[in-house]
């Protein structure tokens, strides 16, 4: 199989949004997707970007993809916040997720962040143990998230 | 008390970053504070701001604050995401707090974000309980915090 990494482009989203939307139903959430597709491509792609993303394409389809943003940590200073790393169920155990984090490592590596973080649901057993493949990963589920929506 | 809240200036960096430290003592962790105080400062001041932040004032003194970054949902799009909130341990029960914390709601909705969001230390009783007194807040405890440090 043939598989690249690349940068995402703008026109990318409509298949990034695909993939977002069966996250969420594998997450059973669904409904909780309420972003518009203009909104997360203005987000990426406007004046002002606040995310960056890589893609995943085996023979040319884009079949997974990591998106990011910068965080900002009182203690860390700037982090890379992983906020989503999907790839397609059918294509999973190609090696397509391993090489988007590596990517990730690297280029948050060459940005000088002190680090990168995200988050994983605590029933999400498959995600958990691949993350456990980077023996460098911490694990922390002492905290809880808090939120308002308008 | 003559209490103010008003956005955060460069010259404040130095009390922000005793704050900081105060409270990563509370929290058990004053060793995990690494960032400069200029790497502080360029985040917040420099060329492309990536934190913004405003203080709470007690008869001239700052006593309190509030850092946010803005972060992408690709489920919610763009969000407010509280860093850190803080009011020193003796000007605690003033109102600082919620002050800052109605300042934050009333931004994020002038910035046209889908919301706001932020985690609190699961032992952290007194700031659960301080979040419990805006009943629009969800608390949220199925997720994990995944790191790399570099």
């Amino acid at each position: 199989m043939d598989i690249t990494i690349r940068a995402a482009i703008k026109e990318d989203c409509p298949r990034m949004m695909e993939l977002i939307k069966e996250l969420a139903a594998y997450e059973n959430a669904p409904e909780q997707v309420t972003v518009s597709f203009e909104h997360f491509t203005e987000s990426g792609f406007g004046a002002s970007p606040v995310w960056w993303a890589y893609v995943a394409e085996a023979n040319g389809r884009v079949e997974g993809f990591a998106l990011y943003y910068t965080r900002y940590s009182t203690w860390k200073g700037q982090r890379m916040y992983l906020e989503d790393i999907i790839v397609t169920e059918k294509m999973r155990g190609h090696g397509l997720g391993k090489m988007l984090m590596e990517k990730l490592i690297t280029t948050a590596k060459e940005k000088s962040y002190s680090g990168m973080m995200w988050q994983v649901l605590d029933w999400n057993e498959p995600a958990i143990n691949f993350y456990k493949k980077f023996k460098e990963v911490r694990f922390d589920s002492e905290w809880i998230n808090c939120s308002i929506d308008f």
